[in-house]
């Protein structure tokens, strides 16, 4: 394997998390750091997440791949104007959503040297300094229309995210943005509506917080999460999340009912039903491997 | 400090977690399990977690301390009984509703004897095989209408809980019910109702889990927790848990409202409030130590 040249355009948590990775799995023989926000990029310099950094331009230029981990809006805006540059480097994006930017680029002339791809790895903060070290390891990556990549591009990004430890699933920009809709976005709306409904009662009672428990800062855990990132994710992916939105409040308002209702017996079937989340969180044992211990792709 | 003879009467998930604190903080002569469930009973002693066990009648009259650790509806149904047969035991409940059993024992001879607290630790999960070392330790705990309790009641349940690692917080029982349902209860609901939203789509869609992500996994964790745990709770508190989800549906409609208005502006401002979560979300620099370091309580 040859170590490559390596753009990658956005330095903070996912950007920098993977060009850890990268230098760990031996993959970069040297990175370019590319960022709209300075600070970013010089404290992804100084913190050596990069080799190097320059403007975009400069960037596609000099190197073989082009990894853009900007928010959903930003990708929006950049790979076409990317795609108009590259000879045949390989372009890969790692946004939260799909079906838009698959879409918007699907007549470009280069639209094969491009690679489609979702990293289900996240944490609540955001910068060059939330880069965390072995990120990616054990997770799940989709990559989206893969048909419509040139074959070397795709197989160049799929031994990557093999190499970072991901294992991978092949799915269409639809049933992706309809997935991720349900098993991450939904999660953010229901953290920061709890946020909100928490912080609402505290300008009322000042000691509110002295008894948060563990159990209350996991399920608020997300509500950190940047505006900036998840307003475009939301957007993009507006009527997916509308749907399961509609499913959550009315999943809510049976509890509520139980409740008003008094109904406990309901209620009792209802976590029963929850319970069997169980069998799901586990996803060490049910993603990636098929029956010979090979990645499930 | 003289160690003392312990019954803990509910030897799963919390009362298992304190025999382990209470053995290792030399609180204890000797601890008698109490369980209504044998099998529960047997593993504690096998696992080593009691020394004996024994039936609650005869743990009561060879006990200095009796705590109990069972379900909220199970608190209300043993209290009473056991201060009918105590003389000078000191008498504890754990449990997470603090109101309707403080009502209950209010005119009883040996209100004194009693002391309601409210350890602000758990996990999803049940049984002593769920017990953890080391638990409760940098956690708060409530302490309610202690001016009910005779003295040398509450100096041992107090110096228990210091001894243990927890923060002190004295406050009434309407107080903490009602603080307890937003900082606690609720949580539990939405995790609920979110796996709920999701193994509905997940008949339709079989992949839709292999995507599931950490931040996923961080919300609906509390959906693994026990029904026979938490609908006595949502029975007791039924009032103040109504009021908090009905806030939270209402915060959860201001989200649905921005993305059926494609008003991302709003949603900014929405995500803004929510962020502010995080100055909260450090108990240990916020709760239990006054400026000279002593506990406040």
């Amino acid at each position: 394997m040859q170590r490559k040249q390596i753009a990658i355009v956005g330095t903070g948590l996912i950007g920098g998390s993977l060009a850890l990775q990268l230098n760990e799995k031996g993959l970069a023989a040297n990175i370019i750091g590319v960022d709209a926000n300075k600070l970013h990029a010089e404290k992804a310099l100084e913190m050596g997440l990069v080799d190097e950094v320059m403007e975009l331009e400069d960037a596609i230029e000099k190197s073989e791949v082009i990894i853009l981990a900007v928010p959903v809006d930003a990708v929006l805006k950049l790979l076409p104007g990317i795609l108009d540059k590259v000879s045949d480097q390989v372009v890969i994006d790692l946004g939260s959503t799909k079906s838009l930017v698959i879409d918007l680029v699907k007549e470009h002339p280069k639209r094969g040297r491009y690679v489609s791809a979702h990293p289900m790895w996240g944490t609540e903060f955001s910068g060059p300094e939330a880069a965390v070290k072995g990120a990616f390891e054990q997770k799940a990556v989709i990559l989206c229309n893969t048909s419509l990549s040139d074959n070397d591009a795709l197989e160049w990004a799929q031994m990557m995210f093999e190499k970072i430890g991901m294992h991978q699933l092949l799915m269409n920009a639809e049933a992706h943005d309809l997935h991720a809709a349900y098993v991450s976005h939904i999660s953010h709306i229901t953290s920061f509506a709890l946020a909100n409904t928490v912080l609402e009662k505290e300008r009322e009672e000042d000691a509110i917080f002295e008894l948060a428990s563990a159990g209350f800062e996991s399920t608020v855990r997300l509500a950190k999460s940047n505006a900036a990132m998840w307003v475009p994710i939301f957007m993009q992916n507006r009527e997916n999340v509308l749907d399961v939105l509609n499913e959550h409040i009315s999943q809510l308002k049976k509890f509520k009912s139980c409740l008003e209702k008094e109904n406990y017996e309901y209620m009792f079937e209802l976590i029963g039903q929850a319970n069997k989340i169980e069998k799901v969180l586990n996803p060490g044992q049910k993603i990636g491997l098929d029956s010979t211990g090979k990645l499930k792709i």
